[in-house]
């Protein structure tokens, strides 16, 4: 049986200043690789999954810091495919108490934002996979981007693997054209397992709770339900919606994140 | 008497890996500015001289981090623009004896690549100079640094002010369209100074030097004597021709630079 | 209309051991620079404020390092003055939980502390002034220290300049010869504007509140507002009374401070 | 038969640069301690010998980090006295190549500059030493420092104590009233070996080579062995004079030193 | 009247990850000493008491900087012998709120776990001694340790030198044949003052309390009372029994440890 | 066709000081491992050879950071065994000009030295091979390395796979019962390819050079080629004989190593 899960999307070069310097003090950067879905690929290769993240990276020695990164972790990278002229950056001061943190993303023109259908072997990407995971930040980075995540969306269903999404929908990162609401359905209906919040089915399905203001961040355990509902309504072919919560004390404290599993 | 120099181009973020580590090993970068047009004003206000550079910023915390550091170091900054998305960044990996260093450029798209004419005030920025220094770097940068480097030019010959001109020839740099030879002659005939080497000359304005072979770095002195006699001919209004030599002996160890100035 | 703002005092150099080590094990210290008249004017700059700060820096590269920093914020330092033979010093070493942090100064003999009348040209500081800030730091130093705070908020006074003062009592800097009690009224009376604490009224001015006890830091709102009332009848001229608090959780978390604005 | 030897002197924090920065670019200081004295009777300890520093520290932590070092490096402490206002120190940054080194000396007023004979239990001190060693710095500090000095060579005498003394003429530490030609002598007729260099020897004794100039540092072996003779017939208790040489290349590389040995 | 304290056991060198890291992403160890009985004859010599500290040491420079670290803290060295072939090494992972913390250990064949009766001088380390302090944490090492620690116990208690032991049990230690119940009753019966908690008296001397579940952590200020009054009906020579608390919120905090003296 | 290259024999944790430290002076190590079988396969790695290092580490996470690290070279880590107590170490503080560098070997009971014939499965092992490289550092290890090491030479043998070794003589590391010269003929005799150098030769197999004189280092090149044929000779199955050589100036600069490649 096949079962190495594949994750697609981008990694960029996230650059920290130490301790809580701010961009303006430091004199200095802690250097790491960070991406929602090369993430999810690391971890479950820590529990001992097989798993594979499939990228686009420039052909230069911090393309080549990613795969080592990745390697080092067990991840596949066999499908990773070389060409561009930039890995993508964030930049991060960390917060402190009242002050919150900062980021600066500097991805634009990135490797994987001028990827085009063709470029990566789907065939071969999916030859041993069981699962395919992908996020909402992938089509958002550029038309490109989109089209080939659409493209390894419908590969991976007619290879009955299968496909889960989170919606994490981030209105700053859709600046190419269209609009999620216009993309993001066609590659959701192909998806059986759908990750996300309140927000993602708002602004992306126009989606909304039954009771409790979604930009308020007043939503109780019933108006979840609601909008899960509404969301298996809409895309019925899905087998589990799953919610996911997380919340902050301050600059320097998270909550944990709760997920709450439907259907 | 008006005597605030002027220098104008692209200042970038330098990521420097520690000690002599590989961009594929490290877990830090060092952060500094670098920009050859910057450390010029830098320098001569080191002297005690009024400098100003002009640039063009993101207006983010990169930005302003470039910002003071100029003004730590005495530099005027009131003539730089804010806007477009980006900070030119490079990343340097230190070579050690027989390997050499390496550089990975990301400057495409950097806030001064978009810089466009009418931007900057020249008037108020040249409202109390007495000198405009460029380099060849700045129209290799893209069509719009080139418009505005000429701009600059003109508008401070129509000052009387003194132009100086590094020819800094760097062919992976032009890549918006024009080359070197076809966009620089405009400019360098309203210079009064020029420095360069034989390499840029032969590069750029097609001169060679009488004995010698430039692309072996094979030239005696009376062959950088030619070089000038023919830049003086073809730029009869310079005051001044200067070449600069800089030899190393291996990745550690450079030989500090070297001018021959004629006229 | 005149609008910049003048600060006044001491600037050293803070040497702090890293992280939550001691003075007895540190291999390395981290170096800025500190005093809270430079960091009023660091302040007010951050905000967009046209700001200068006045004092007397030993001429050396330590000296220059301070200059560097201040114009760094975007702090005028034209009107700082040059001579005498150290910068003062703070070495500190943080607290941890139950273990109070530590401070050793190292300020004596500092070149502010040997400044004289005569020295600073006032004239010019105040130029373009609109406002003057000093604190009850300043005339603890030394005789000279005094006697130029002294002069300036005099020259302020002259030119219809608004003067701010935070007492500050700090009662292990005030070995000179005359006490706080016998120098500060002669400042204050010049004032606009008065900062402080219920310690800094009794101490400097004998003055105590209706109810509580300001050596047991029992002190309530009332006892508060009878401070701010004393303090006004015994400086009738000026428009604001301000008392500042401050708590304490441990060594690691201090409270923000509040502010209780009079009159 | 009592063997430990003494040495007494200033001990100073010594704050350094990392890697090559300048004092004007350093955000970080590398701490530890020095002094020709105290390096003396740390090395004669590395090497087995029973060994004590003496000199006058702060009672402070700065002072407590000074005993625990040398205790480190089992020297004795025993004869330290407390007392003063502060710990001497310089302030160094590394030169490169062409660019000298710089040193801010920041010693006046350290607690040993303020020592006075009877201070000091020099019978306790001495009760089992065989050897005691000073060098021309300490009088050089202050009118106190030198009158101990003395004071310490007189009573290592009176106990047959063996003195040697290295005479490192410094011209800008002498600066409290009387010259080095006026308080050496004293000092140097009770020592038993004498160390230096043609230019101690001219600064302090006036004492000139047969041939060369020591100004210009042109002096050769004849030279070196006349001026060791007119020590000799100057100080002819001694038992041994030695002069030391040592050179450099750049600032980055010096020769290591070399000893004439006479008599 | 003799007053030194002599502790006796293992230091070892302590290489701890920075700041938060892993020890699968580490590139950098803090080094340090650690060691029960070292910590309490540091803690000690902080407080102004003679101390020594016993151990044996490999002969070379990791040994060498035990010692020197050692002598910082004025930890009398001279009873240290020097044989065997390693330092012990813990590795030290901090852990992170809900993450706990992880300590490697690599200390087995360490040069105190090969110690033999009669190795070290008893006589001489006993000779100004006051009081012995030793803890269950040797006897566990190896044979040739536990029988060291009996023939110190006993040369004290010839001596009339007060001897103190905290029990300290450590399951995984105890592996060279002998358990703790075995080992431990012979020696404790001849110390003064014994210390430990529930768990070291039920593991060690299967003593329960009256009420409450050891295992569970679960016994109240009675239950304590009844394990001392059995200890003191074991051991009828002790002088005190000594119950030690410790509690902790999470990986991050600590609580300071509580202590129950009886008789 | 088979074409794997497999490695096999100790990596350790290297732990060295950082800068020119002490070990007697450092508070923190950098962090990397090395072993010359593992480096071998590295660089291969980075040339793009399909390679795979065999080993046995502890079941821990210095273990795991290994193999880690192994993977992100992209060196396969697939024939690793997990068992025994700990990592070898060694400690190394580097030399300075006259001072030479210092190692202290911890490598005594790692988990290599106590492996057992049977416990590598080299049937998996060289079920992709057509290369094995082993070097004469491995059987010094124990008794069990050195049977292992043979198990695996004869192994390769019979399946027809190329077999290197370099000699590699440490005399310190034979300890555990039999000699070099009784140990390593029976596994040089299955090898294809012959590294080494002179001293190698004579202390290993007692072959010495025509002229000159192994242990003054004074052996001129036909006395090199004495020795290879002399090697030839002894071991006629061999098809290369490679004496590498490597000089220093000082403990800051060695010469490359130079190859001398013979048959």
């Amino acid at each position: 049986m096949k079962n190495k899960i594949i994750t697609f999307g981008e990694i960029m070069l996230r650059l920290a200043t130490p301790d809580h310097q701010r961009f303006t003090q430091t004199v200095a950067y802690e250097a790491s690789f960070g991406g929602g879905e090369a993430n999810v690929a690391v971890s479950l290769a820590n529990y001992g999954l097989d798993t594979e993240f499939v990228t686009r990276l420039p052909d230069n020695d911090l393309g080549r810091a990613v795969v080592m990164e990745l390697r080092r972790h067990n991840v596949g990278t066999n499908g990773i495919i070389y060409g561009g002229e930039r890995l993508g950056i964030y930049f991060l001061e960390k917060g402190s108490v009242s002050r919150p943190g900062k980021v600066i993303y500097d991805r634009a023109h990135s490797a994987i934002s001028e990827v085009q259908p063709g470029m990566i072997d789907w065939d071969r990407v999916f030859s041993e996979a069981g699962w395919f995971h992908w996020t909402g930040i992938t089509p958002a980075i550029s038309k490109g981007a989109a089209d080939v995540c659409l493209e390894a969306v419908k590969a991976a269903r007619e290879r009955n693997i299968m496909v889960s999404c989170d919606m994490n929908f981030r209105k700053n990162l859709w600046k190419w054209g269209r609009k999620a609401e216009e993309v993001m359905p066609d590659m959701v209906e192909h998806c059986d397992i759908i990750l996300g919040n309140e927000e993602d089915a708002e602004k992306v399905f126009n989606i909304q709770p039954d009771r409790g203001d979604v930009s308020a961040g007043d939503v109780d355990s019933s108006g979840y339900e609601s909008v899960c509902t509404r969301l298996k309504d809409r895309f019925p072919q899905a087998k589990k919606i799953i919610i996911t919560l997380r919340g902050s004390v301050n600059a320097d404290h998270k909550y944990p994140s709760y997920e709450l599993h439907l259907f």
